[in-house]
């Protein structure tokens, strides 16, 4: 199923998304608009704003009330883009150069904080205080995993308990900003809160699970950036960590980190994933997650969003890009 | 007269702030650890938590509610620091390796990120909706007052318009971030918050001032950096600006911009500046910053911490560094 038929019940409000992301770019200062034009013009599926409209279809639903968190969320998750982006160095990003790139690395640091600013200001025109103190929870957590990550870079020694660590801190956090904030303004009950919070946090592991998956099997034209990108920054992904568990004594992402030849090994390891069940072993752990996302929504009141929910883990767990 | 008999009003909560900085340092997580806690033990004179308790000693004066504020404006001051450092490629902070020197840009940005994710929680904490939405709007100014910086850079058409401008961004923001929202955590009626906030502007601007004055005649071993690091980052500061204005066909500065000799250049710049009387006018538009600052403090209830506010502004115009 096509994104735009799972957003069918809330296409008006993604188009009102779509428009108030154009707004934010527009500020009164030369050396801003230039910059944030073209992240927010940058496409993207737009999934985080979708999560947070769909998680507060449930019960009170508000658009003048929701729509700054929808914003938010998504201003967040440019945010973190940028900085990553900057940390790792990357060059690509949705098949265009990235603002480091362009701009440099110092305006790209800048661009993320004024990014993290307007997505604090907008949670808190919200006035509501159990969403304000979200964002930053979730920025700490987010923080947290990148740090982990950068200390692991070019590391054997990890186990899969470490790589879930650090998924559910850099992904499933912001995944669970979306859904946890949408139902709480929409004044849902606890229980439906903590249903959408844990959907949000299970399907934010199986999409990181995805995308790190694409960076083994997809093309640079589909994921829009350079395929093996995670192994180039030293990153241990699911797939490399099942080839390591199954080629302990010698492998090539062993020997890259060992400092061997960059190129040759990462082509190596790719090589030996594809050919092996590894991607197919590691398609069955987000559908696992894509599972425990899914195994409450039942409880939450029949509604085609909620069906929408269902069919976007799918679209999640099966998506090319 | 000394930092420590301004402070003496609010000796024990000043303690208290250094107590709750380092608690901050000590957190579940390894690769962070470190980080947070060599940034905290930085040292600085904590002019900013200082500043908060002073503003909100005039009327409800509550500290269980006001540390965490107190804590949160280090810590953005913290945040931009680390975070200019590294998009200054500045090596030299206090007289010791920057974040960026020591752990590198990566570990840099995120520990920014970090910090200003503690603020917001800890301001969250406060749960007062003006002063949480106070937060994202600073660091917004900020951050465009650094951009605004950082376009300008190395150009020679700037204005003292365009001087204020980027430092009322850049510091004053910060000042007036700690001075309103300890008036308004104390319930200061309106017109009190309003003659806080201009103190907490104009001091900001004066000392913003100082310290552009400091880069010129300071030592090295004083302000903790090296000397001439403005002019070698192609920023413009008053009195950089003055010399502009006074020899506007052929001097060291334009000649620095457009490409000639970088130490030589910076020499010349310090040597014109300092045996001209341009250091003396820049003390005296200083000077004038710290009056429009006390001006209406004497509106303020009579209290000793009044005076300290005063004394407060006459210490950072006469600071070394």
């Amino acid at each position: 199923m096509q994104l735009n038929e799972i957003y069918a019940p809330i296409r008006k409000d993604m188009v009102a998304v779509e428009d108030k992301l154009k707004s934010i770019g527009i500020v009164d200062s030369p050396w801003l608009n230039d910059l944030l034009t073209y992240t927010l013009r940058g496409g993207g599926k737009r999934l985080r704003p979708a999560l947070a409209i769909l998680s507060a279809s449930f019960y009170d639903y508000n658009l003048e009330r929701l729509m700054p968190m929808a914003i938010s969320v998504e201003l967040m998750h440019m945010a973190t883009l940028v900085h990553d982006d900057t940390i790792d160095n990357s060059f690509v990003r949705w098949g265009r150069p990235t603002i480091n790139k362009v701009w440099g690395m110092e305006k790209a640091i800048l661009l993320g904080d004024y990014l993290f600013a307007k997505a604090g200001s907008l949670t808190a025109s919200t006035e509501n205080i159990r969403v304000i103190k979200l964002l930053p929870q979730t920025l700490m957590t987010i923080t947290n995993g990148e740090l982990a990550q950068a200390t692991s870079a070019f590391k054997l020694e990890q186990s899969r308990e470490h790589y879930f660590f650090r998924i559910s801190c850099k992904t499933a956090a912001l995944f669970v900003f979306a859904t946890e904030s949408g139902a709480v303004l929409s004044k849902a009950p606890e229980p439906a809160i903590q249903i959408l919070h844990d959907y949000g946090y299970y399907l934010g592991i199986a999409f990181q699970i995805i995308d790190d998956i694409l960076d083994f099997i997809g093309t640079e034209e589909e994921v829009g950036k350079p395929v093996g990108s995670d192994l180039a920054q030293g990153t241990v992904t699911l797939p490399a960590l099942m080839l390591i568990e199954r080629y302990p004594q010698d492998n090539p992402v062993k020997r890259l980190f060992q400092g061997g030849d960059k190129k040759e090994n990462i082509k190596q390891t790719i090589e030996i994933v594809r050919n092996s069940n590894i991607i197919q072993e590691c398609f069955n752990v987000a559908a696992e997650y894509r599972a425990k996302a899914c195994q409450n929504l039942k409880e939450l009141p029949e509604k085609d969003t909620r069906t929408s929910l269902i069919n976007l883990s799918d679209f999640i767990v099966t998506r090319k890009r």
